[in-house]
């Protein structure tokens, strides 16, 4: 167990009245034990108190390590696990939840009478997760660090006549030979009109001339997710064009600019939208700024208009501005920024100047 | 809105005492609607009641068709989703939800009072889906005719020297190439003792001759899974290893000889499972026969010793059963099949005797 990171959620829990919780979520879990399971349709969950009594309930058909630091309570496919884990619970107090936690078990936990009430108190564990310690920002350099090269390999990849699918389709294999084995996302592919689709994946469009070429991807190297986006021109770019690219880029980078803990997420997203606004596209950037990023690729916190809360060090999060123009082009131009003591360090290093691929 | 369909949920809710339920499940709405969309963390519902004044309710950031036969309730991320729910919700009633309703909803209608009592009655919509109607079986039959097809053209692309992974990343594009844009589940590739590991996706395992390979696929077409695996042996097959091979192909064929509508699951298992046992595998073959499929790659109703119910006509089902020999050699042999009138259609084409490829 990451003793440190479980006392900040006991605090929390306790600011806010609770002295127990039955933490669900798969990646909160991981965060705390190191271990992650996928549990599809079956029970997963850790249950913490206040006393330090916890306990992490498992069905036997998973493979947990010895030496998680909790006391393991096994149960099989014939348990209810409701019932078990009922036993732990103090019947009398509240029991803090996880936002996810599927309504199959709280209303059995609640036929149970397991609590006196039932909160969800996943804010506690996603406000502390949201700040990543020193072991985690290493591990988000590094896969920041394995997007970028990944990137730079994907670029020498593009062809004449090849459709989105056959590039994006060649990512997987990049990233296993970086040691990277997994998507953090399927990755976007869109080349020329195609690429201003609002969540446009990677279809069987084929690369002209003139066309941009917008590449968002992302990996999971040791647990931990990256996020970037790059968008090209193949062989020219008009001048129309290049206005939208450079409008993108300057406030992307005005965006980065000013993050340093005590801003607000509104602030920095008013600073990029009012950039774009001014040359023209307001209405072309339809989407917020940005998104909070760790062990999940979208994580709790946005960069929005929406979010007037302030930004603190150890925060991690993409700031990607873009203009899409429909039937005509798409640009969007994305890192991963990491709230440092007195300012940003921007953990994604592959150029954002225009590039022209021949 | 598939009326047929709707009504057979509506009659079993009625059965079950609940005249309004509230589904979440992307699969099961688009099961009544057609349309899928995977909301994220957003709130996506249809409310169905007894008296056929159903909505559904969306984020206006999702598209729907203007055809879907339902009222449409839109709402934006500044909403709270549960309040506009709550004024359709009848208070004085029993509300049924989904099993997976995330807390952070249910939690939120349970304190807006919408209902008198909350329960659980995913069980009413999913044992409709369970016997698919004609519409269902075509577009099922036509699933496992692409990974019949896939499978003959993956087979050619095995190579001496190959590690694992490289197989597995070539059927995305098989598939795509038949018109199937997705796997229903990451594919499993495992050569030789790789194949007896529980979960095993596809590794830097290199083959070699004498190997096992086991190859576990399916893809969706037109929003329905296909589920196959073949074993193949390459260059030679030991006396043990095809001693097992036909272990298991006759207790997959006896397990869907038996197959017809008032047979029950577990007996089924029971068949396949006694005839490794009588080989003296009974230990190697260690999860359940098979799981229900459709929409979802893994459905309500599993195949096995739990299940003592009866299998209906147009139920579909895997068949798998496997015996697995750490450090070894790792054999399963899957079909889909189709519970017919009076018998069974196996769904899956592609050869089941013992090949060797060279």
């Amino acid at each position: 167990m990451k003793t440190n990171r479980l006392n900040n959620i006991i605090s929390m829990l306790k600011e806010n009245g609770v002295s127990q919780m039955l933490i669900s979520d798969p990646a909160s879990i991981f965060y705390l034990t190191g271990k992650m399971i996928d549990p599809g349709e079956r029970f997963f969950a850790l249950f913490i108190k206040e006393n330090g009594d916890n306990k992490l309930f498992v069905n036997s058909l998973f493979t947990v390590p010895e030496d998680l630091g909790v006391e393991k309570i096994w149960f099989s496919d014939e348990d209810d696990p409701c019932e078990i884990v009922a036993k732990y619970i103090d019947s009398g107090k509240t029991l803090g939840v996880d936002k996810n936690l599927p309504a199959r078990f709280l209303l059995r936990l609640m036929e149970l009478k397991s609590a006196s009430d039932y909160k969800n108190t996943s804010v506690c564990v996603d406000t502390v997760r949201a700040c990543k310690d020193s072991e985690e920002i290493a591990l988000m350099r590094e896969a920041s660090r394995v997007n970028d090269e990944a990137m730079r390999e994907l670029k020498t990849r593009i062809r004449a006549g090849m459709i989105e699918r056959e590039l994006a389709s060649q990512l997987k294999d990049i990233y296993a030979s970086m040691g990277a084995y997994g998507y953090s996302f399927d990755p976007l592919v869109g080349f020329g009109k195609c690429a201003a689709i609002g969540h446009y994946e990677a279809g069987n469009n084929i690369l002209c001339e003139g066309d941009c070429i917008l590449i968002d991807m992302g990996c999971i190297k040791d647990g931990y997710c990256s996020d970037m986006t790059r968008t090209f021109f193949y062989k020219n770019v008009s001048y129309e064009h290049k206005k939208v690219y450079e409008t993108v880029l300057k406030a992307q980078k005005a965006a980065e600019d000013m993050i340093k803990p005590g801003v607000r997420f509104c602030d920095i997203d008013k600073t990029a939208r009012d950039i774009i606004e001014q040359a023209g596209y307001g209405d072309k950037f339809t989407h917020r700024l940005g998104h909070s990023i760790g062990i999940e690729c979208h994580e709790f916190g946005d960069v929005s208009s929406a979010n007037d809360n302030i930004v603190k060090e150890g925060m991690i999060f993409s700031i990607e501005p873009g203009i899409y123009i429909e039937g005509d082009v798409g640009v969007r131009i994305e890192d991963l920024v990491l709230v440092t003591h007195d300012g940003v360090e921007i953990l994604n290093h592959y150029s954002k100047e225009l590039e022209i691929i021949y």
